[in-house]
């Protein structure tokens, strides 16, 4: 069987690719000469299974969808509140090239405005941004110095920012040398698979896909996020958010990003852009994929299973020798905030009989999150006050309880006040 | 065993409660003699469930907060095209009572400030604010006729703003009855619960978790979320989407709700407030609730198990007659587009064998998303499209193949191009 | 003989005459409905004559031409200090009718804006209006109720204007009654030599010309005048100053008012109007009679004579019993600080012999200012101190030293310190 | 006797002296250490004697105070129109340092801000600028190089500007070079009698009173008055024109200089600034001399004599030759538009008896405009036309009659139509 991910991808190009609207951007002769009807899309899934479709192996230059991972480069370097002391993080509703300073103390509004992002590029150097760029996209990015020499020729309007930024005492790098590295960060080359694994790197919480590699922190990734939620499309940021919904971002190449928390990063190329500077057929693809795969960041799942299997809670032999009867609670789904609320409020209403056996098993269990853990722990704490006996079943070791020296062996897990609870792999 | 989710709920609002920085509003006197102190937090979960910890009991005007529900009763009257074509969806970066009309059109920015309000306002009519709030709330609610009178009395900056919308053709009705009925809207009193009610049935897509009245549509709920994410928190959006990333709603009264899709609702109200006008102690709350829960819509799970278990695929006696061997493959966790995604490559990668029983077994599966439920319906077709006899075994009828007049009986699906499918209870 | 002025002022209209462009304003039938073609110009001299010539019989409102009039009033009434804490003095560089409040105060930039206009007009009554706008124009004015009902139906804008002043404190009165007042402000009905003697009353320093009347004072009308200058023509304030420099106000029916201090008053009415909102052939014929008769406010004149005639000085018989000889100063032109300034000089750099008479004849002064008459008394002390005996002679009394009861007689000044000289009518 | 001159100035500057309010500017070393008490005045009149007090021997860069100058070399250089397309003539309401381009053209408001300052420099070079400012001030100006060293090192936001200006295309030139030009222009040291002769050579129509060159046109010389009218004290300026009402312009080194066309040009200096960057000492000396000379530009005179004097019009011998009676008009003041439009009705009202001598004598003529002269003219050509045989007498020639070839001699005047008058030096 082939699956159908590649014909449904080139389905949704040919959808999109009769819109010739929009126009090529003209402020340098590499653009201005671009092919307008390159089309291409890519996906990237959190595994590392990249699909793209079209102009391929089309090359062009990264510029605006530099910044979020110039941002994420410049936390992970920083750490969040000096980054933060320098660049804000609110929407301007201005076009990407005002100067959109904030009033007094000169801070940009944000660093998807060119005026944050080369606040941001003055944090960091050429080489690390070489490298951290080229550890996004898993291969080694070089840049086009046509472009970049072009760039530099035309970019008045970003020294203007630059020197503005030095006047306001937010940057203290020469205004000029500021401007050529950000320039430089803007001309690497990529495709869109390039940009399809450095979005799901974002996607899936800093672990570049391909390679496994961590290239920032999960808080520096769900930062970046964030601000491209609602800083990354400019003055659009509320109309895009309302119909797409995926933190995304753009550049005037054509280019445009989007990734999905935990679900894949997405890319699409398109020289022509719209009035927003935005690709016209890049957006439309971004619209389908959105519309076709409910990929609204605040889609509403439909309601989930129970977090307690049917069959759960029968007196059983559940001990673990298998010689005592008890409680069994076969969990399944995912343990987190909303599913483990649902099961201690179950275990409030209808607790196990009096002193004896509880088994916590969590062979169906989906994933594991944070809070979930400790909500269930929490119960386990309040079981074992209660005078019960209680147990985990965890086959995958979801509750991280065996040790890397035994990772098969029993263990057991505090469960708080010092309370220790058995974890056995199975029944 | 008692859940500890009061004990949780009532140590954050300890936590949060020694704060007496902020001021109260004083524009009515109402507001001004309310008293600073109190302080109450209310949960809601999708089934239904509320908790609710302090002040249960304060009653206190809606305000601000009746933006986003008066907003969803528009688009739901009128569609979502006639509404946007009255007020926008763009943050306007400026505070809550700036006329901030765009350009030419006179079109506010959006629903959340003061000018889109009195527009949505417009849109409806008294008893229709009444009874759609009443339906969100799930019980009668009731206007505070002194918090109205005096309000009204210091309406002028509204009433300027609805002259000034008149002015540009926005909305048609008389000024002052508009704002009269604005005001009238924010005039509501409610408490912590019906707060955490009301923004719980947004989060439910629309359907009231108590009464199970689906009060308005799927999409309906979606814009209004949206919108809240990227406007509800004025010239701060930013600052809360990056910090607590939970479209959230605040009014002057001191009240703050948030509404996490498909997970819950959430209410605060402590009646200081912060310079953007902002409950003081509701948005540490916020802020304490969204770290401990990590319920950032942006949050990244940790990768999910994959959704084929592991002994999948095995040859086994697996038709339907339980006599002939075949491929069984056991799906577990969300039949969503990752999901299918890797189910699909999997059966490109490594396909069964040909010609022969294909049973895909559902019983694990935690939540199917329509997407997901096309991909794998796209997979069965194709298989039977290379000479496989397919077939689901879904449990719980979660691919809705199952008629209303014989639910428990077996059935079919159609899998495209007019290809049926059998689909049974179990194996 | 016939004056060649009306000729003249016939061929400016018939230069003027051919330029249909523009467009009638439209957002009342009365304005929308207007004659495009009425054309009239006026011209009031500061002795009371008036030249008026095209439709000079054509009545229309007053519209925004009422500010500057109401603005003096209201000087008149309350005081610089009470009024400039109400209204700024600040050109808006903004339309007509944005709303333009200061940040932090709401204090409206300037009475020439619709948010000054409302303003100023609630420190008057509507009889107050009446009966000062009568006294400029020298004739019971009245209000067109037709107009000033259909403005009432679209006052959208200027009801909005005025609730956001009540809202920030600036005015207290009703915002509707306050708008129904300044609407009926505007609604009063001149022509073109109303106009024209309006606006040669504040160029007269206050006093009306044809009636002879003080409306107000000097310091009022330069006030108006001065704000006139900087913010009569909106957003073109600096090109109508630069090119035609003459302190003026338009209105949307189409007039347009000019007063060049010490000059005289002018006025235009042709009812198409420019992108500003200005009569467009009323702002040609404004340039062109700056033009033609050099009368921008910052025209620098030709070097005027010398303050002292050849032959001054020359000792002669010039006691007043004309029998003692002494030095005689025949000054000329303007006693004003340049020109006593010079005259001062010239008595220190070549001063009358020692000891002896001095006379200052003042036969051939052609105006005397305050500050050159506080200087040439000066210079007589100085005179009297170093030993001279110092008298003038004032045929027509320009040094205000006769007394009402013998106007004819001789009289004495006092030159400072007590120190007394004589004044005579003739030599 | 002593002119009081200096004995006034000295007392004005005794009373603005005490005030130690006010900040140096702090952005360059050589501003921060300036001595904060220095103050000195200065007073240039028209036909150019100097009187300067206080601390007349301090020198200073004249920083913004070049802007109306280099302005004017501008305009000389490249006409109004080409000047005008590259920098506005509107207020900006803003303080000096912002960007302020029109939206769009990217043109800089007005020269008086800095954008459009370095956008006129950019028309000059560093020579012109020298030997410009150098004509102005009647003496070799020099550069301060350690200032212009000092500022270039803190010129970021100039940079800023400059960069922007390219960017819109409204400078070709290198922005670095453009701010280094601009700065140095900045940077000549002057002194108080400087600024006033170079205030007074604009309020002298362009001819430098000392020297007696011509610096620049007489309408070059009225743009730059009027731009600093508007323009000239920032967002102060609509203050600045009601209470003083002289055209100035200040400079952040503590300069302030003011020019009254036809009446003198003026200067303070004391380093202390106000919040609008303008000296406070300096202030407050312009509002004591505009409030003491009645020198604000729209100041109305008292009414002027009557243009004929008492006994014109008397039939007299007044033929060429002595022997014929006819009717003598003795013409005093100023023949401008006020006077003759006077003199012509005059003349219409009670026209001199039919055919006969009619001689204008204008023997007590103070000044001729220019539109008066055209108008005195036009009624002689008149009453030639009515049969009368007119002829002027003009003892200082100020119809511009006599040939450069013989001065004293007889002329005639060519009144219109080919009509010739005859001119005679004396009765």
């Amino acid at each position: 069987m082939d699956t159908p991910l590649p014909d449904y991808l080139t389905e949704v190009l040919d959808t999109c690719g009769g819109d010739d609207g929009g126009e090529l951007a003209a402020y340098i002769p590499e653009l201005a000469e671009a092919d307008p009807d390159r089309l291409a899309l890519a996906l990237c899934m959190l595994d590392g299974v990249v699909y793209a479709v079209g102009d391929t192996d089309a090359r062009f230059s990264i510029q605006s969808i530099s910044k979020p991972f110039a941002y994420a480069l410049a936390l992970a370097d920083h750490g969040l509140d000096a980054v933060v002391e320098k660049v804000g993080v609110e929407p301007s509703g201005e076009a990407f090239n005002e100067i959109s300073l904030e009033v007094g103390s000169g801070r940009p509004f944000n660093p998807m405005i060119n005026a944050g992002a080369i606040t941001v590029h003055s944090l960091l150097d050429d080489e690390r941004v070489r490298a951290g760029f080229s550890a996004f996209a898993g291969r080694d990015l070089e840049v086009d110095e046509e472009i970049l020499g072009s760039e530099l020729e035309t970019a008045d309007r970003n020294y203007a920012i630059a020197y503005m930024l030095r006047n306001h005492g937010v940057i203290d790098a020469d205004p000029r040398a500021a401007v050529a590295g950000y320039v430089r960060q803007c001309s690497y080359l990529v495709g869109v698979e390039d940009l399809a694994v450095m979005a799901a790197t974002l996607a899936n919480g800093g672990v570049q896909p391909v390679t496994g590699e961590r290239v920032v922190e999960r808080w520096v990734a769900r930062q970046a996020l964030s601000v491209m939620t609602t800083c990354g499309m400019y003055d659009a940021a509320g109309d895009w958010f309302t119909s797409v919904g995926i933190p995304a971002k753009s550049g005037v190449s054509g280019g445009l990003i989007g990734a999905l928390p935990g679900k894949g990063g997405f890319s699409a190329f398109s020289p022509r852009l719209d009035g927003h500077g935005n690709s016209v057929r890049g957006v439309q693809v971004f619209e389908r994929l959105s519309s076709d795969m409910g990929m609204h960041v605040l889609e509403t799942p439909p309601p989930a299973r129970p977090p307690l299997r049917e069959h759960a809670s029968v007196p059983q032999a559940c001990a673990l020798d298998g010689t005592q009867e008890g409680s069994l609670y076969e969990i399944q789904g995912s343990v987190d905030f909303v599913a483990m609320e649902q099961l201690l409020r179950e275990l409030d209403r209808d607790p196990p009989p009096e002193v004896g056996n509880v088994v916590l098993d969590l062979t169906h269990v989906h994933e594991v999150r944070d809070v979930g853990r400790r909500m269930l722990l929490e119960g386990a704490r309040r079981l074992d006050l209660d005078g019960h006996h209680v147990s985990f079943v965890d086959p995958e070791g979801m509750l991280r309880a065996f040790s890397d020296d035994d990772p098969d062996g029993d263990g057991t897990i505090d469960v708080g006040d010092g309370t220790e609870v058995p974890v056995v792999r199975s029944r």
